[in-house]
């Protein structure tokens, strides 16, 4: 299995914080690993406290279906093939601002944002992807 | 950061009690510190017991996201931006009724108010909030 | 079945309050009513957020069973009757700070205290215990 | 209430993490603040993945009650008087490597270290925390 290592982790945390001072915002940034597993983590003063949890859970949504999470979100609603797939794994967040990590094209792991529109967080998630490519 | 004292929480629980008696309900009144934690609850007789944790959820809702309980339900709807976001953070309740608390513009905390409908519940929390004014 | 009011619980409160500001602790005070749910909550100002949870379920496991958490503690040692009891209803504290509260010999609830050594939790929460006979 | 910055999370988790390197272990290191609430992450290449979620407990334990997690730990020995506390607040852990952080004196957070010998994992918390003074 492919997998980030911490120096990638840790830069993918760092191009997101730039962008998201670049935006005005205020964000918690969180990387998992290939194994979903919490690799690094930051939130920047002021950033909402609620969101500690919901970029980890971006983050890890993105990974364990390696798609982002605004696309699994589209098919969640009522009606929809993925329903209420959220009350699974604990808890998944299925709005924007998870995208999975990749190196070379392989899934090495996942960024998640949260504390602002979910537009900026995407935003800013995928400033932090970018990074890896 | 700037918090909550005991006796400031106090104050926002004894003005939720006294608005919740004028209008004629039995409530469950809960305020979270800046960090989120427990300050002050009361529960007056005959409140629903089912509301002890709807009231708590509603105070640390309000605080980690700094807005009104209710505006963050008019964006988790389906269709919407925040679509299930209730199943972050242990359990967000997203109806009306969590209140932040400000202290000269800054937020130090949060009140929570459940045992009603939605409307005199955010009446009652309003009548607290405005306490610390 | 006899439960505690509001009026009383807050009483209880304000007793403990009082010893813990004449022993000159930081507390962390919860009543609980004849259900085992919780009625009203106080934390002072500088006191340990661990003690938000623990002083909850001093106050539960005394209600739980009727009796002074520190007894059940002395019977849930290793090779004690109630080995491990605290794992169960979620988390109980049987260790001192915990005691039933009763009106006229029946018990209506229970108060849990924590912030300080088990002696001083202890000392605090008979004083609010106290309060009601 | 004071509180850390993300700046100084970020120097804790990098004095840590420059101390296993030393040492020669792979650690897991989290920083909360003084809520109690995640602020910064990081975990080495290999390290425990058990470790994520018991480095985050031993931060937030250390900051719940304001003293090193191992001096809990000799208090909740069987016969001690904090017996089994660590069923409290989801979770405690109450052996080494949790320590309170510290600017002038005042408790901003705690950083806890997880991914080796008990003995290591407080030696790089040490010199997390001391990063701050």
């Amino acid at each position: 299995m492919n997998d980030i290592s911490l120096e990638q982790a840790q830069a993918v945390v760092e191009a997101s914080l730039a962008k998201s001072r670049e935006v005005g915002t205020a964000m918690n940034i969180a990387v998992v690993d290939a194994g979903g597993n919490l690799k690094a983590f930051g939130r920047q003063d002021g950033a909402w406290i609620g969101s500690i949890d919901i970029s980890q859970k971006k983050a890890r949504t993105a990974r364990f279906f390696d798609m982002n999470t605004g696309d699994i979100g589209a098919l969640s609603q009522p009606g929809g093939p993925l329903y209420n797939i959220e009350v699974s794994n604990g808890g998944l967040i299925t709005f924007p601002g998870g995208i999975p990590l990749k190196v070379d094209g392989a899934v090495v792991g996942a960024v998640g944002v949260s504390g602002s529109t979910v537009e900026n967080d995407h935003i800013v998630a995928q400033a932090g992807a970018d990074a890896l490519q």
